[in-house]
Order: structure tokens, then C-alpha cells, then sequence
């Protein structure tokens, strides 16, 4: 074991880094990794026999620590298996380090047991791939490993964040003998890399003030965000006491102004909402949930479109950027706020800011908000809809709150944000539905808040395999909204008129989660109608262990809902 | 949605080819395609919703079918869990046609649902990767798809078999409205290949001829291979006309002849093993499971090695072949043995080839089938190695048995067939515990012989979401041995020796498989002692329903009985 040396030095590199959680599937290949990681001493260690929970678990934990976690699997399938956990960290900006053990070069496709092409396994879903050469007692190959090991963390930890995978063929024999120590080396080389701070110059700032007073109407847009403090206060500053609309979906996070605008897709189904386009747009964060408002804002493009943000790759979904700021968005806004204060300040000058353009906003914001609390206290059957509308309501401040894709996320978008949250996250980098369960026992896990997960039946079948650990958290709350299939399909006109709706689209179910919830040891509840979801869920949410609450609707009264919800808001003049 | 007419035509190529089986993800950019299968009216679907079980269902029809069938699925992370399948349809040969609907090129990281790199996602794990231009509606475009499609499946169906890939980038809308028709057009082009035959020449068999002649012991070996009535025809009358030994895997299906010899890795542990090598070594087929068989002929390397193979990539996992003969095995043997036997024949040559060679092997094999049997029959305690024994031979000749990795295959291997059945299956290509229940429900559907599985419970757990379809086929009996955890950590000395077996390597857990059969309607029998299987086996697998016996064992007695095996045929002399 001594010859792999190079690999135990490699679990001393992360502890240095400060990386403390590891998430591994067992394995014969990979046991020099698992070894070297468990017996270093400095690791939490997660086994998870699942590899595809396994990445979502590690997605899920890196999402609230903003610092990798290293997951780690044995080679062929199993490495194939974090694929999809890779994929949503990448497209979500969550910092993994994915070390995959893997036979030597010479043992692939030699009709080996467990042996897959793994070199660039994860093709263009990792920010990098690397491959340690197989013999680690060359000192080149051991500086290799330790210079490797540096450059994967400080690249995973590097704006935007994302997965980095090291690929690491190992020879036999696996497993130390007796008198084999597995002791990191004396001194192990450390590599960090100083963080640069990117700032925009005073000539482009002026640039850039120059356009903010040319324009009239100014909107700012946030796309899926982590909470921020700092963008809260300074888009809160900027929204308050300059006049501009802050829209975001419910994972942008805003948070502290009761000027934000949420529920958008809903807003824009009023009357002369072309009123509410901007001549100067300012787009921050990831993807945009809200469908309605991306096509209303191609229909009506701005004149200039800024878009800040530190990707390394850049996007367009609106089809109208015409300036990118690569800087973050706390440092932009929070100097584009004290910089017009300042000016507005010692010129006095006339900004052309048009504060009606807040105020049409507001009012229709207000309009809506209005129209769904009167449309749902008309609900006296339970449905989706009003299940999450009263859970939301429900959850204490500190709570933190992940909800499923597809229908869950839409309807939590739609209610818009109604009291504070710690967080609220989606995996919307793919949005799949295949690792909400694990991304939310992977958070729980590093948290000590309680994380609530709103999920659709068959997102929650999907990734039940999550829960088969031995210890899950017990701050997760899970609620299961089994309408008895893909609950999506009868909302959308296309596939609804079909005669193929229940057997091809919608695949409709008998299945529920009593029983996966009973394996896992979870405590249960089941409940029929709106009743019975009020009475149990204070008692569901401050139960002390992990439970599941399973609330079953009917798809077609749903969907009834849903349409309804649209019809009443465009029925507003 | 005419304007997708080539995609509904698509369907029809497939139709033509012989193609008759779709499984299919629910999804709306892939609902053109949804639809052109489901509206042919000539296809089965079969909608699955967790992707990485569709994979394996289809994989396990294709295996049994020998024509490619077809797996349909949405953009996005959806496509990327049909991974794990496609890897082990790669390197098992297994003829899959994947259709992955897409975004069209534009929209890629864009921030756009459901959309990730699709482009060649499968890496060096299909035969090929194709993928659509997104205009339909051109001529050049409706050409190619044509052609394509074509295309795909004959390469899918060509030897050696495998997967192929057809990435289908798919603009809105996705529906057709009320009054478009789905029908293929009048005249949809088919293109056939003929297949070739690959013979040797007279010459090249004058040469192999003499070589043959040459050796005096001649041995030839059956990595996984389909059961082949024309190969085993051939290979029993050149082992009992000829005085060859033939050796095989469980999985290698050999049948037809008292002299086929298996049960390998144990023979290899008797004494004066070193006579069982051979100067001639013939191999065929794929991945050979004993490895004590792979280090032994390493360790005794053949003066000449044959390897027959219709394989496009070349392995030599025992490192000595010397002639690569691209033929089909059964052609090979079928004239193998007719040019000898007639050589013989005509010419009274007096063949090197060393009947007592055949005699040491039948011997031997004789030796180690005794011991088995009073071994076993000392055992009165329930463990996994008895249980299979009794399973195996209460299993009708009509029965067709599946494997699922790590520890099950490694019994039925070493037990040695001990009857008839139709056939024997184990997902050997990339050796992965992660789609054996999905592959034998997928093989149960295309069959009428009894299917039975025996796994593992971390392998039945990994995959228990392919029990989450509607219609289950009532042929299929899954017998799970649950020792609590992964039990193979338990025989390797290695890890057997570590503090951190039970919780890193072996992951013990508590779980069992009642709930999760109960979810799905199944058939439960719990067996905690021999009695108890013996009294139930039969009823088990007389059931006329799907149903799933779980057979309770004790980790620590398996590896004593797994050790002791070992001992006893080590200690003979």
C-alpha cells in the first residue's frame, strides 16, 4: 500500500483545502481511496450503495457548504452512475470532486470485470477531467498526483463553482497488509490559490451609469441564486430608494424588500402587461424558471441588456444581452446602488428612472397576489395547489425548502415566496427529476435546519433508492404529492388532448411511498383531504425525526386547479 | 407535425427492419416520437419511468430477441441515466437502438430545462453516434434521417452486436393538433444490408490444421457466450470424437455433453494442476468469469493461442493469443471438427492429440463434483452457496436463470451446471450490480419460459425501481439472497481483515425486499432455514404470478461456507 502513497497524500490535500465531507459507494477497486480518506481521521464519511443517490447526496451537501465534496466509487458502472449528479452540478454551479478508481489503460475493454472507458467519462459535465498515471512509485507520477490533487479542488472552488473529476487507476494488490501504515506523508505539498477580486474600471462604470440614466424603465431580473445577504441588501437599496423592479422565481432567493416581485408568470397574464417591459434590463444568476416571462421579454426586447455574472460559459436565453459583466453580482450591485446614490446625490441630476414603471408593477404584482389568496380560499378539495400554498405557509422562518421538478417547482413559483426562508432550492441546472430526494438528504445532512422537500409522486419513486442509508438526517421532512403519475402532462394542452394522455405521458400509477417510507424507518402520514393536511402538519413538521407526508390528489381536479388559476388572472381588467 | 414527418417515418424503418419492441420515458420533447411508435400500431410499449431501468429492460429483451429494441426517451438528465444500460449492452453486444429526444443545437447551455451535452453523450460505449439536423422540413434533412435510421439498425444488428445512438434535436410544437394525421408516407425507403459470411480459406485451414496436429494437448475455453444449440453440436462431438477437454462458465451455456467440464476455479485448486495445461489453447466468446482460470493459463501460457471472435475490438485478457480468427464460433468448430474428422479419415493420421490430457481434466472435474456434493451435504445451516444449489436443481428444463453480480454469479460458477435449462444470463459486460432486476423483467416480457433471477440484496435493492411498471410479467420469480450488506467484502482476505469492513466496504444495512415486492403487487415468501426453502421452493416456483422468495442468511456463515468449499478442495490428494 506504501507505493500508493501518492493516493493518501491525496485525502491530506482536501483536509488542507478544507474539504470535510466524503460520500462514497464501497468497492474493491476504489478501497485504497476509501482507506485513505477514512482513516485520515479529519472526514465525515457518508456510504451510500447507490451511486446515482450517491452524487445527488454529494450535489446536495456541496449546494449548502459552497466547497467540494469528494465523492468516490469503484470503477465501470458504478462510475457511470454519477453521471446524472455530475450533469446537474455543472449546469447548477455546485463544486464536486469526483474521484472514480478505474483498472490500469491496459486492462480497458480486455474483457475485465468492472471496466469502463472512464477517461473523460463525464464528457463536457465536468469543469475538467483528469487521470492520474498508474505508477505511483515514480516520483514524477507522485508529483503528479499531489500538483493534480491542488489543481482539481482549487478549480472545483474556483467561480463558477462546478464538478471536477480525477480519474485514478489503481493496480493490485487493493487492501494494506497488517504492518502497513496509511499516514499522510510528513509534508505534504499544499497549493493555494489566491482568490482575485474582478472589478469593473471607473471609465466603465461611467459607461455604464451613463446607460442607467438613459433609461426610463429599468428592470432587474434574478435567475436561480443561492440566499445572499449582500444582493439582498444592495438590490433591496436599489429597488427602495431608486424605483426599480426586482423580479425573481422563488430559487433567486430574494429576500428583505416587500418591493420584490415574485409570481411573474401570473403577472403577465394581465391585461396591458406590455407595460411592464423594460429599456434597460439587468439579468443576474442562472436559469429563469418562469417561462412566461422569458417569452415576454424576447417579445419586448430592451434596449441594452446587461448580464452579470462569472460563468465561465456564456448565456442568452432572453436573446437580447448586449453588455456581459464578468464580476458578481454582489459587488455590481452594491456598487452600482452607491455609486448612482452618489451622483444623484452631489448633481442632484434628473435621472430619467421612471417610477411609474415601478408602480405598474407593484400594482400588478399586488393584483395577483390578491387574485390567488380569494381563488384558493374558494378550494375546499384538496390539490396541489392549495397543499403547498398552506405547507409554504406553514414553515417556520428558519426552515429551508427544496422542491421537485417539474409540476412542485412551477406551483411554488406561481404562489410566489410568501414568508422567509433559509433557502429555497431546485435542481434546476437540468431539471430532472432524478436526484431531488437525494440533493435534499445530502442538505439535511449538513444542516442543521429543518429541510422540507415538496415533491411529485413519481420524482419521489425515482429517487427513493436516497433513502437506503443507514442514518438519515432527522431534520428532513419530506411531502410526497401523489397525484399517481406525471401530473404535468394534463396541464400542458398538447399532450392532455391525447388519447395516448394516461398510458404514454402522464404513465399513470397505483404506487405510493408508504412502504419505501416504512423500509427507511420514516415516520408516515398519509392524508385524503384538506382536513386532515391542516390537522397533521404542524405535528409532521415538528416531529424530532425524519417523516414523510404523503398527500394524495386527483390529477384531473389539479389540473382543474391549475387552468383555473390562469383563467381567473386573465380574466382581470 | 407533419413537419416532422421523417421522424413518424422513422418509425416504419423500424417496423421494416423487424424491430418490434419499444420502451419508452414519458417526456414532451420526445413526444413525436412517443407518438410515431405508439400510433404505428405495429410496436409493443412499454413505458418505464425510471430511465436507468428502461436501459436495462430493454437490454434485457435484446438479449433474449437478438434485434435491436428500441429506447425512447426526453433531452436531459434522462438521457444520461440510460447510461449504465448502454455500457453493459456495449460490452455484452446486445443490439439497442436509443432515440434521445433533444433541444435543437442552439439551446445548448443556454440555460434551458432539461438540456445537457447530448452530442456523442455515450462516449465510446455505443457503435456509433448519430444525430439529426433539427430541419425537418428540408429535403437534405428528410434524406438523411432516411438514411440514417437505416442505418442505425443494421449497424446495431450487424455483428458483433451493440448499441447505436440517434440524438433527435426536436423544435415546438411538440403536439399535433387535432386534425394531423401520424402515418408513415407511401413510400418509406428501406435499406438492407446482406449479410456476409466470413470463412477461412483452404489454405489458412491447412495451416490450423497442421498446428492443431501438432499439439498434444489441446484445450478449449467459453468466455459468456448465448446459449447455441449449432456450438454446442459442435463442440460435444469435438470433446468426445476428438479427446478435447471444453471448459465454460455458468454463463458460456455449454450443454449437450457429459464431457463439458466446468466448475474451473475449483478444479484449479487441486493439486498437480500444472497437467491441465494446455500447448494449444482455443478461447471464444466474451469475459471469462473464473479468474483463477485467467492466471492459471497466464501462469501456464499455451504454445499457440486461438481466439474466435467476431468482435470489432481484440482482447487477450490471458495475454497469449496468437491467431485472431474473425469468424462465428459455430462455423469454426462445425468445420474444425469435419476437416479433422475427415483428415483422420482419409489419411489414418496419427494425431498428436493426447487423450489422457481430456482424462486429467474429466477427472478432476469428477473429483471436485463429489466433494461439492458431500460438502454441501454436511451443510444443515441456511446459507447463500446451499441455497442456490437447491435452486438450481429444482429448476425445470424450460427455465431460463439469471445472475446478478458480485457474489450470486461467483456460487453458480463454481457449483457447475447441474441440468438443462434454456439459457443463462449475467450482465458480465461491465460486470455492474446495477441492472439485474430491470434486465430480467425485461427478458421475462419477451418470454414464455420461467425467469427466474437469483441476486443479491444490494444488487435487488440498487435496482428495485424496475418493479415500478404496471404490468409485470408472470413468468418472472426473483429469488433475493439477503445477507445484509455486500458480502463478497466478507470472502477477499483484504478487506475481511479491516475494521472498516462492515461499514465502508461490506455497508451493512438492514433492509429487506418485502415492502418493495408488496408495492408491486408481487408474490412474498421469506425463507430463514433450509426447511423452510425446501417446503416453499417448489410452490415458489410454481406460482403462476409474479413473486419474489427472499432467503435470509448469515454474512459470517456464508463466508465460512465460501472458505470452507475452498479448503476442502484444496486439501484433497
Amino acid at each position: 500500500m506504501a507505493i500508493l502513497q501518492p493516493i493518501i497524500d491525496l485525502a491530506e490535500i482536501c483536509y488542507a483545502h478544507g474539504l470535510r465531507h466524503v460520500v462514497l459507494s464501497p468497492g474493491s477497486r476504489s478501497a485504497a481511496l476509501t482507506l485513505a480518506f477514512s482513516r485520515h481521521g479529519g472526514f465525515q464519511i457518508h456510504p451510500v450503495m447507490d451511486e446515482r443517490s450517491a452524487g445527488f447526496i454529494a450535489l446536495g451537501m456541496a449546494q449548502q457548504l459552497k466547497i467540494p465534496v469528494v465523492v468516490l466509487c469503484t470503477s465501470g458502472s458504478a462510475a457511470y452512475n454519477l453521471a446524472p449528479a455530475i450533469a446537474e452540478a455543472y449546469f447548477q454551479h455546485i463544486p464536486l470532486l469526483i474521484l472514480t478508481a478505474d483498472r490500469p489503460k491496459e486492462w480497458i475493454h480486455q474483457h475485465d470485470g468492472q471496466t469502463i472507458y472512464q477517461s473523460e467519462l463525464y464528457g463536457k459535465h465536468v469543469k475538467k477531467s483528469y487521470e492520474f498515471s498508474s505508477d505511483y512509485g515514480n516520483d514524477d507520477v507522485a508529483w503528479s498526483v499531489n500538483r493534480i490533487g491542488n489543481d482539481a479542488i482549487n478549480l472545483a472552488s474556483a467561480l463558477s463553482y462546478g464538478p471536477v473529476h480525477i480519474n485514478v487507476p489503481i493496480r493490485e494488490p487493493f487492501y494494506p497488509t497488517g504492518s502497513e501504515n496509511l499516514v499522510p506523508s510528513e509534508k505534504v505539498r499544499i497549493v493555494k490559490r489566491a482568490p482575485v477580486e474582478k472589478v469593473l474600471s471607473t471609465k466603465m462604470w461611467h459607461e455604464l451609469l451613463n446607460e442607467w440614466d438613459d433609461a426610463s424603465k429599468i428592470l432587474i431580473v434574478g435567475g436561480q441564486h443561492p440566499k445572499s445577504d449582500r444582493l439582498n441588501k444592495a438590490l433591496s437599496r436599489i429597488s427602495e430608494e431608486l424605483d426599480v423592479p426586482v423580479v425573481g422565481d422563488s430559487i433567486s432567493n430574494l429576500e428583505g424588500s416587500d418591493q420584490f416581485i415574485y409570481h411573474q408568470d401570473l403577472i403577465l397574464l394581465l391585461e396591458n402587461s406590455q407595460e411592464l417591459a423594460p429599456d434597460l434590463l439587468v439579468t443576474y444568476g442562472l436559469s429563469l424558471m418562469s417561462k412566461e416571462l422569458k417569452t415576454f421579454l424576447r417579445n419586448h426586447p430592451a434596449v441594452c441588456h446587461w448580464h452579470i455574472g462569472e460563468d465561465n460559459i456564456w448565456t442568452d436565453p432572453i436573446k437580447t444581452v448586449t453588455r456581459q459583466l464578468a464580476v458578481s453580482d454582489e459587488y455590481f450591485f452594491e456598487n452600482l446602488f452607491e455609486k448612482i446614490d452618489y451622483q444623484l446625490f452631489v448633481q442632484n441630476s434628473d435621472s430619467e428612472n421612471d417610477s411609474s414603471f415601478l408602480a405598474k408593477w407593484l400594482s400588478k404584482s399586488a393584483i395577483v397576489r390578491v387574485n390567488i389568496e380569494n381563488y384558493l380560499l374558494n378550494l375546499s378539495k384538496i390539490n396541489d395547489l392549495t397543499s403547498i400554498d398552506i405547507v409554504i405557509k406553514s414553515l417556520k422562518s428558519n426552515s429551508q425548502l427544496h422542491i421537485g421538478n417539474s409540476m412542485p417547482i412551477r406551483y411554488v413559483n406561481a404562489l410566489g415566496k410568501s414568508n422567509a426562508l433559509t433557502g429555497v432550492f431546485c435542481n434546476r441546472g437540468t431539471s430532472g427529476i432524478d436526484g431531488c430526494v437525494s440533493t435534499t438528504i445530502g442538505a439535511a445532512m449538513v444542516n442543521n435546519t429543518p429541510t422540507v422537500l415538496l415533491v411529485g409522486d413519481v420524482a419521489f419513486l425515482y429517487d427513493r433508492n436516497g433513502l437506503l442509508i443507514n442514518t438519515l438526517p432527522s431534520n428532513l421532512k419530506i411531502i410526497v404529492l401523489n397525484n399517481g403519475g406525471g401530473n404535468i402532462f394534463r396541464m400542458i394542452d398538447g399532450p392532455a388532448k391525447l388519447p395516448e394522455l394516461g398510458s404514454y405521458f402522464e404513465t399513470k400509477h397505483g404506487f405510493n411511498a408508504k412502504r419505501t417510507a416504512e423500509d427507511s424507518g420514516l415516520f408516515y402520514i398519509a392524508v385524503h383531504d384538506l382536513k386532515s393536511l391542516h390537522k397533521n402538519l404542524t405535528v409532521f413538521l415538528d416531529h424530532t425525526d425524519i417523516s414523510l407526508m404523503e398527500i394524495f390528489t386527483d390529477p384531473a381536479h389539479n389540473a382543474d386547479v391549475w387552468k383555473g388559476l390562469k383563467s381567473r388572472i386573465r380574466e382581470i381588467n
